[in-house]
């Protein structure tokens, strides 16, 4: 096997969220019949159910009218849209960002995921990646030849702090750690870091010179009031920081695949000189969709926020009655991941059984880290009554599986 | 300078097409006055004056109207759009193509490029590249890490053939080339390969087991009633062939950054798992743009042919007036490469001074193979009257320089 064998056969996608319908047909171990529902696709958000920001389309629209000039942007994006949005992100994070320098427009925070990475990752750089955390990051450190030190998230030891395991984090600092990536707020899980865990971050990336890349896709839609810490307005911080943000998720504006990235100098115009080789550019019209961004109509995050916490809680009521269900409550974004107890069979053919069952898709938790052979994640951004009752099929099928 | 640092030294943009807004201000030896004239852009065509396909803005509006199964496609893109393009192309270029297993929609030909050389390109493997040619396709070559084994195209020794140096691609190729890569019609000579010229690139390779990258992105628009040979319909090939095109040229589609590659089942697979960490999918609601292409109505392609051919002559019949300056006639899309007589300053200067005194932007010859030194590239898409305008004030310039 050559080399590119040997990373292409480890960067499998058929279970990858929205990726389902490429799962080759195969003989499942069948217990009873189907259970009639509406079918409901918890691998991502529902724009259906939760639609785009008012006005996005008309912002794209006009910014077509308008011609070349938002046709041909920069690589890094157009100027005055990269203006706005430099202003509004440092009222949101509390932290200064020159629009010049510091800021690019990438095709959704996947691409920026992707620059970012390029940008830092070296082949033997050791990477430092949470476990459970969004897919990609794992899959990112092995294309780049990186070498993946896994950090644990003890997600469900506490609700006072997320749980990142600060011995272990500081111990692969120490052991030459170049670069660390994590979501904040937790993809799968939900939780959001508590202020101490990120000042630590910082403090320790500080101390041993390493490298630090946040994904805050979800910190805009924030449950109970809590408060999110924003790792870009700490004091102690590494050299390099890269910053992650994208209106995919709260603001279901994923169609138009529109991510940013800010931060430090050095390494945005990496990623702007790598975005010229990959994709030259977020999508021109797109862009314009961003500004919108920040600068929704009056109490539209608060209301959007209100009904996702609404569907968390009847979610989480129905899931805790489940004996052997483990779940930590959501602190933010969409996300629940559930630890099923004992099954008959393996999580993967039980995802591929509720699919084929149950009419209703879930994300196994293997893609998050190999270890978690007994999760699943649902993102609850989705019709509410559908969602609850895909919720209750899903647990038909828990107990119908249970050892 | 660590592995990186070396890495990103080599990825220049400030030249790139697009990217003159980010060159630093410097001094340049000005002669004489500003000549005044209206602005022209020839980096890349004028959507403005050129405009997107008829059409082509509803089919994206009723994209966003159709909501998720439009916003989150498979990561190859959606089935129905995919069979519909496998279907045209296949008519297009007479190859049957499979719409499941040959073919992905990708964020602009530039992101098919990028996904087609990861997927084909390891450490240390030979690729050969044309000289002149577009310009990211030696940074691909850099960037994973691949030798760079350039072969000559001779386009300005006859007008029968693009001028590849056979000879010499023969001998890259018993050398050890893993993948030849190149652009039909060339960019930037506009420059259309023989049958002769395709059919023994395809021969060469499967003789010699290449892997073959083709990118045909302005195969559309062929000037004079020539004939165009697609590749993929020749009947020896290699194993490995991946042909890439899009409507971001003569369809002046290039906001919504699409681009489609189709061929070997084995190379489409990595190019899917690589899209997948890369950028996810090429932007969900731009991908039902594409089902009006090769759509378009009966007559628009040759309209919009004829005009450029129309402009074409008028810049050619300018500049084959000026002593020294050496240009081949364009035989397809709408770049014309214009090589100048001996100047007194150089070409990155020259590049400059032509922007800031007579508000012409070209790209210079060194994008193309760095022993351009005393060529420029035009993309004449342009508003005939302001573009003719243009190239007499650039000749204006280059007589001020000539030495």
């Amino acid at each position: 096997m050559d080399q590119l064998e040997a990373k292409f056969s480890r960067l499998g996608v058929d279970n990858a969220p929205g990726q389902e319908i490429t799962q080759a047909e195969e003989r499942l171990q069948l217990i009873g019949e189907k259970i009639p529902g509406k079918p409901v696709d918890f691998s991502h958000g529902d724009v259906d159910a939760f639609e785009p920001t008012p006005g996005s389309l008309d912002t794209f629209i006009r910014g077509v009218y308008s011609g070349g000039v938002q046709a041909y942007t920069e690589y890094k994006g157009r100027g005055d849209i990269r203006e706005a949005l430099a202003e509004r992100l440092s009222a949101f994070t509390d932290t200064p960002i020159s629009a010049d320098t510091q800021l690019i427009i990438t095709p959704g925070t996947q691409g920026a995921l992707f620059l970012a990475m390029g940008s830092l990752v070296g082949r033997g750089d050791k990477v430092a990646i949470v476990e459970p955390d969004y897919f990609a990051n794992r899959k990112l450190t092995q294309f780049f030849d990186g070498e993946m030190i896994p950090v644990e998230l003890n997600y469900l030891e506490s609700d006072e702090r997320a749980g990142l395991d600060l011995t272990r984090l500081e111990a692969a600092f120490k052991d030459g750690v170049k670069v660390f990536l994590f979501s904040n707020p937790n993809n799968p899980t939900g939780v959001v870091y508590s202020p101490d865990e990120v000042q630590s971050i910082g403090l320790l990336a500080q101390k041993y010179g390493v490298s630090l890349i946040v994904d805050q896709l979800n910190s805009r839609q924030i449950f109970d009031g809590r408060v999110y810490t924003h790792l870009c307005a700490q004091e102690a911080l590494p050299e390099t920081l890269i910053t992650i943000i994208g209106p995919s998720k709260t603001e279901s504006l994923s169609g138009y695949r529109l991510g940013v990235a800010f931060g430090s100098q050095k390494i945005i115009k990496r990623m702007e000189q790598l975005q010229a080789i990959v994709s030259l550019r977020a999508g021109g019209y797109s862009q314009a969709v961003l500004k919108s961004w920040f600068d929704e109509p009056e109490g539209w995050i608060e209301e959007r926020t209100n009904a996702h916490e609404r569907i968390r809680d009847d979610l989480l009521a129905l899931l805790r009655g489940v004996e052997g269900v483990k779940v930590r409550k959501a602190e933010a974004g969409s996300y629940l991941f559930i630890k099923t107890p004992e099954l008959t069979v393996t999580m993967g053919n039980f995802v591929k059984i509720l699919r084929v069952q149950a009419a209703v898709t879930v994300t196994p938790g293997t893609e998050f880290g190999p270890q978690f052979t007994d999760s699943f994640r649902i993102n609850f951004s989705q019709d509410h009554h559908f969602a609850v009752e895909a919720v209750k099929r899903t647990i038909q099928m828990i107990e119908r599986y249970r050892k």
